[in-house]
């Protein structure tokens, strides 16, 4: 069973409110390098695969127009570049695997390729890349990009994806650094060969900057719910964050990007497939049930609209209160349909009544008996039976909150899930890159790259 | 008197062929934490007061028209990205001064800010921006911006420094982060602004994204040859790199600097003015000239020639070499006139007279009799004459070889300095940012801003 550990660099990874959970750290220590040396040396320690750091770039504003609600509440706001706080950790931890966001919405494909091999070299192979195609509108207001529609940014990504991907496999051959000091020749030139590209968002005619790292292509990482989305990670990811309803729907979410992966000509298992899911963990199931009652009156209301509008993109605030909620179209052809579905399909639903779903407090125990709450032993319990049902390959877990959270994880679940074999109690020497922890000693390298090859100058 | 140390995270930071050297270890570790972590720990012993990295993107091109050469002896390639090894710098030093380049030619201001502000939060105040005015047809190769000529370029860069400047400045006030539990306010939103600009070059409608860092702006840092270059400088510059050919020219240029940052608004020493010099030290005359010997022989030849067509933008391959090399046009406007004027303007050159010039390495105590050359105690002399002549506050020193340049520098050059008061044989716990080293305690913020003010809305 796979194990990552979802953060963010800012206050509020997830959990809006949750900075006030009195012994909670994040709401200073997002930007201390003090507290992610002691998360990160927490996470090694139980032999953690992954830390994940998300990220996004400029101010959620949708939600009564207004970036105010985000700022005020800290929701994904304050941050500090998590690129940043990756390369500090890669200097303070030696085995744990460093997972980062990047958008391929924001920064030329050149400086995305030159970052991750960097940080690859540092880290001696420890990094993944997860592959994000971001809101644009925010964007075009941080003066980062043009606006593009929705389809056509996910064009701009499989050719972003592919161009960079050529720069880490194809442009430096193994064995063209030769630090041949007699002859005074630091790489053979004739094993290098220039990048180039005009497509129809980028161009490009120049070697890449960096050696081969250990990697070369960091693990690529990818979450998409969209059926453009599933097909993206079907065809250029490794692991794979899903978000799935529950164990039935959840099978079959799973078979259909195996299946996805297969038409794009690799093998089942060469996605690794991760649950991303909040756990809340006690020593009992009373004690469980208070830290979660006590976390549910931290809940900012206002954060988790601001949020929640963002994602969906709809401004529950700018409609009439008593209109069809299954009406209402959002910016950038944004809607709420899919959401109400996953609830209850069949009745109707006002603005107003989301308003009141999305602002309630969670009660985890309650509301949602798929999620991982109870003590270790039942927390394990649900594991082993999500994976069992499902077929995925393990989680991404949300620390709620995200100090206590970590201590939770460590003293509490993960010992519970070495007690039972799940996990494992030391990092095997022989997997030295984060590639092998996940498929294998032996393959530091992506395995297939029917992209790149595509695109291979004839 | 103020010492800072240049680096860079490529193979041979300026001396190319120096990577030979049988005792250097940049030719692998440039790539490697450890071996950052080594010589950032060597510096801050010696209590220097801050390392400065240089950066390039692309692969230089010019000579023969090709990026082989470049490549082949390592001139500038491979890198790694400076950021990130500032970042993981900021893990493993407390007190070190950490400089990096950032290019606004290549990157979008919200990111420049982004990642300024965070790693000032990391370093917790140590950090120093080396603004720079890229060669945008490397950029252009390596698809990181648009052509744009010489003036434009500044013109652009204008904008984009003011830009940034507002962020860090003006969006968060003090106080805005109020971490108030009770009231679930993370942030006080009246005491946030959005930076609304609509520029030539660039458009904004959004806050910063990050909370005010302990210094705010970073240590602002820059090197301008150019008459427009000097402008920028003494408009926004708080530390300056100079290179002057001698103490009587220097003299005049160091005058030139503080009176254009006195016609902008600002106090004369509201600029530190750093003389950049390679320095080659050892215990006594001969060995110093043993070690320069040495240093010779490694030159790479067509190395030297890569760099410098580049830097020229003259192609000293591609025309007759007995042509006049007064009148040879390079591209971009590339010239070698004032190169050979400050050799001897008096005589004629042809094209293989530079070449010849150019590819011969440079024995240093015999080729310019104002570096820093020979016993600890010659060097310090000199130091203090050039300091007492031109009226420079300091020192931007270029080891040489990379690691063994480090070495000499602590054991050596620093010991004598520090015998004579010259510099600090401790840290100052008053001056906790990097701001503060240079201009004293208590001032860890800019002090003056015209720039930001001038773009302030009414």
């Amino acid at each position: 069973m796979y194990l990552n550990v979802l953060s963010q660099c800012t206050p509020v990874p997830l959990f809006d409110g949750m900075w006030r959970d009195p012994g909670d750290r994040s709401a200073t220590g997002y930007r201390s390098l003090d507290y992610w040396t002691w998360l990160a040396g927490r996470l090694e320690a139980a032999c953690v695969d992954a830390l994940f750091l998300a990220d996004i770039h400029g101010v959620f504003d949708v939600y009564r127009n207004s970036w105010r609600p985000a700022v005020r509440h800290g929701v994904q706001v304050p941050v500090v570049d998590p690129m940043l706080v990756v390369a500090a950790l890669a200097a303070t931890t030696r085995r744990l695997g460093l997972a980062v966001t990047y958008s391929t919405s924001y920064h030329a494909p050149y400086q995305c390729a030159r970052l991750f091999s960097s940080l690859d070299h540092l880290t001696e192979g420890r990094i993944g890349w997860n592959i994000v195609i971001s809101d644009t509108r925010l964007g075009v207001r941080a003066g980062l990009c043009e606006y593009l529609p929705h389809d056509d940014r996910y064009a701009r990504a499989d050719e972003y994806v592919e161009l960079v991907r050529r720069m880490w496999e194809e442009s430096w051959s193994d064995g063209a650094v030769v630090r041949d000091a007699e002859r005074d020749v630091f790489t053979d030139d004739a094993l290098v060969r220039a990048v180039r590209h005009q497509g129809s968002y980028f161009h490009m005619d120049t070697p890449h900057s960096c050696e081969p790292s250990p990697q070369r292509t960091p693990v690529l990482y990818q979450a998409g719910a969209s059926a453009r989305g599933m097909a993206f990670a079907a065809r250029h990811a490794e692991v794979v964050f899903v978000t799935l309803a529950g164990p039935k729907t959840g099978a079959e979410q799973v078979e259909r990007l195996r299946g996805l992966a297969v038409a794009a000509g690799r093998e089942p298992d060469d996605l690794r497939i991760l649950h991303g899911t909040p756990f809340i963990v006690a020593e009992s199931a009373a004690a469980a049930r208070v830290k979660a009652d006590a976390y549910q009156e931290l809940t900012s209301t206002e954060g988790q609209l601001a949020k929640w509008c963002q994602w969906s993109r709809v401004d529950l605030d700018s409609y009439p209160q008593d209109a069809d909620a299954f009406e209402v179209i959002g910016a950038d052809g944004g809607s709420i349909t899919a959401f109400l579905s996953q609830l209850d399909g069949e009745r109707s639903w006002t603005v107003a009544d989301v308003r009141r779903l999305v602002a309630t407090p969670k009660r985890p125990h309650r509301y949602d008996r798929h999620m991982l709450f109870g003590t270790p032993a039942q927390i394990a319990d649900r594991m082993e039976e999500w994976i069992e049902r499902t077929g995925i390959d393990g989680f991404n877990l949300f620390p709620c909150p995200p100090t206590g959270g970590i201590d939770d994880l460590c003293d509490l679940l993960i010992p519970e899930l070495a007690d039972r074999g799940l996990v494992r109690r030391a990092y095997d020497p022989a997997e030295r890159t984060l590639r092998e922890r996940y498929f294998g000693a032996g393959r530091a390298r992506l395995r297939f790259d029917p992209a790149a090859t595509a695109l291979r100058p004839a």
